[in-house]
């Protein structure tokens, strides 16, 4: 990479941190090299360059990944865009944004706030994940029941691809349906077909009014997932709808220590207890939230509704908090299935069955609202083994007995590639590879990614 | 075709019938041959002897496109869907529901409003136009602005490809990221990478509460327009916010006539006075149309607010019946730009000036909530002329250089694959040339729509 200007390291520490992203899992072997790219003219020549040379490249935005998908290996060039952090552009009057692919979520939300705008898809690690790896993975977060997914915010892009050329997709109004939508096919591509440097987002108006919070501790699992699922029967729709199994909310109720719950209602949720946050925003926000009270209480919750923002805001940095509070306590196998959302109860009681048979403690949250669980599996020393993976592998398929899927919002990666054909069938998976050769035929983008190697 | 199974028309009437949609306009020539598919199978028949010898297919729904997208001329092969019109499963609690294609929008709300459920996208031909034709123009409507269009709907499809062989995407949760985004890609194709037979969609419950409807007479289109800036600018939502230009608006009136408008605030309407209707619904309706109420006010609007349903689905009758009102007295040619919402009066000026300079009367209404335009230029004789192509060619390059596209919501088609290298560039449309190669290889599907012909 010599003399193509580029702000390339090689030193330990640099290559090291780019072997891992959140999964807590690392690649095998440290990279070659780490390119830090400032712009997208460093894009662009970083992958000319790597085109010319048939060097693999993993693009990686601020390594918060949970599948595996940004994590630089043995022979990896790792193409780091944090630098690209520019927001170029608010326009208020239209409700979009344009900002480069670095840009962390919390602090594109911090531009828009003063303006009464707010940019919706709020994956629970918003502070430290960046818009272009959000829309690398099509991320979720704790919103999207009501206010969809990162694909419905992307309007736009630019994608730089495997031999540096730029492609922009997409557009800046609020239809459009000319030709293809690649700006859909580039959105949760993990990096396989493309580089995202650059994108154009739908922003909202904040909601009006403070919102309404609703917390439940309920005796058992199963009652807390069928009180959800009757939130959603009884056609609620709060924005929040988040669940924490008894085991999850132990664990972060100790990691933050009780100031933490102090004066909210987690503190009075008793071991054993399973604890349910809803929130409900915009106008008409008590009504609704008066129904979901309702609907956790017929369903054997001890329930309370604050109207008081901060203490709303105080319980969802609990659920926010569980990751963090896994990781430091050791290594987790962190999953992400999702199921049609009746069958929320069914996927926690195959999750305790696992876990009893196992012997593999298993601390599950859930996006309740979307059906989309992260059981956690928490492992003896730094990675997964065997029994463990076999464990997930249980996992998977009582997920897609479910009718579920194997990723609701981190991706397939590297750790998800394996079980990617049950879910979609032989066929549909040919499709993708296909696709993947179109766009990329040297095979050089994130190629550990995705798809099982020596399959194509 | 003999031999085959297929119930396959010939006679000169259903050959007809199948060279024009709703566009007004008709192929060169009569298709060879109708198929009726009553089933998957015949679909995959039917394609696998095209594929074999080489016979081009124009898929067909309800025949309501409006550019040119799936009309059969000569030599086409014309694969009707129409048959294929069960609703296989209506999933209350999971909020979900599988058609097949041919099911009519208007039909399978009818069968989920019993259960509080409705599918969003709302063409304003929901009534007569099919859930596949829907989904392969990504239909928009009037609802797209708070709601999404019919892409945000769409979870999951069953997809005859070129070959016959049925590929099925996506899935039945309301998130999932497994694998590109097969789904949104098809979604929107025309029927140029193959032929979608059924759909999962997602469905919500009904807003709670009657909707409240605001309705406004505004001296010139562009005080409306502005009015309609305003009410997004001041972080408004309503679910419906249509505005008819003066022209638009009277030839409705006079094609329904004054007891369709008696007793609504549609019939305090002044000549040369533009007309906009506002809905606002679910909880907080009455606070939000309060909102929208003054906005329109304080742009010179003569305002009315109705909490009576009945009355609004009168003044939304009118907007919807501007396409048959036209369509009634002689031929059009329906364009359908759409714009920053910022830039809507700024389009409406562009419009007037064309008009005024070509002399060409172009009645238009807005879906002003999203900046989605369909400006109808009125033709003298049968089909559009050079002179109203060419005044066209200036409303689409005005769009463009507003930041638009040439087109919201009803597709590239047959009419305006002429201009989409001007919006996409000819890097994108040489992906997007290379997906359709992928996919359909021998180029036998939808061969005359979206891409100019000989440029491949």
């Amino acid at each position: 990479m010599t003399g193509a200007g580029l702000d390339v390291a090689t030193d330990a520490r640099s290559l090291e941190a780019a072997r891992a992203d959140k999964s807590g899992q690392r690649a095998t072997g440290r990279p070659m090299a780490l390119v830090r790219a400032h712009s997208v003219a460093d894009v662009q020549q970083c992958l000319r360059i790597a085109h010319a040379r048939g060097l693999p490249v993993v693009p990686r935005g601020a390594g918060t990944g949970l599948a595996g998908g940004a994590m630089g290996g043995a022979g990896r060039l790792v193409l780091d865009l944090a630098g690209l952090d520019r927001i170029l552009e608010i326009d208020a009057a239209d409700g979009i944004a344009v900002v480069e692919a670095g840009v962390l979520n919390g602090d594109l939300n911090d531009a828009l706030a003063p303006l009464g705008l707010w940019y919706a898809p709020d994956p629970a690690s918003r502070a430290i994940c960046s818009i272009g790896g959000n829309i690398a993975t099509n991320a979720g977060g704790l919103l999207c029941a009501k206010y969809g997914v990162t694909r419905e915010a992307v309007l736009g892009l630019s994608i730089v691809l495997a031999d540096g050329t730029l492609l922009r997709t997409g557009r800046r109004t609020v239809k459009g349906v000319a030709g293809y939508d690649l700006t859909a096919l580039f959105t949760g591509s993990e990096g396989t077909l493309g580089v995202i440097v650059e994108a154009t987002v739908r922003v909202r108006p904040l909601p009006p009014g403070a919102p309404v919070t609703v917390a439940a501790a309920f005796p058992d699992v199963e009652a807390a997932a069928s009180a959800c699922s009757a939130v959603t029967a009884a056609r609620l729709a709060p924005s929040i709808l988040e669940l924490m199994g008894a085991d999850a909310f132990s664990r972060v109720a100790d990691f933050l220590g009780p100031d933490a719950l102090a004066g909210t209602p987690a503190a009075d949720v008793a071991p054993g207890e399973s604890f349910v946050v809803a929130q409900c925003d915009g106008r008409g926000a008590a009504e609704e939230a008066a129904g979901v009270l309702a609907a956790f209480a017929s369903h054997g919750g001890r329930v309370e509704l604050t109207e008081d923002a901060a203490t709303g805001e105080r319980l969802l940095a609990i659920r926010r908090a569980f990751h963090g509070a896994l990781e430091a306590r050791g290594s987790v196998l962190i999953e992400d299935v999702s199921v049609p959302r009746s069958a929320l109860p069914a996927m926690f009681r195959a999750i305790e069955a696992i876990s009893a048979r196992t012997g593999i403690p298993i601390p599950t949250i859930a996006h309740a609202g979307d059906g989309n669980l992260h059981p956690n599996f928490v492992v003896e020393g730094d990675e997964p083994d065997d029994a463990v993976w076999s464990a997930a592998d249980e996992l998977f398929r009582a997920a897609l007995a479910l009718g579920g899927t194997l990723t609701g919002e981190h991706g397939v990666g590297v750790l998800k590639r394996r079980w990617l054909a049950d879910e979609l069938g032989p066929e549909q998976v040919e499709w993708q590879r296909r696709i993947k050769s179109l766009f990329d035929p040297s095979g050089i983008l994130n190629p550990d990614v995705m798809f099982e190697p020596g399959m194509s």
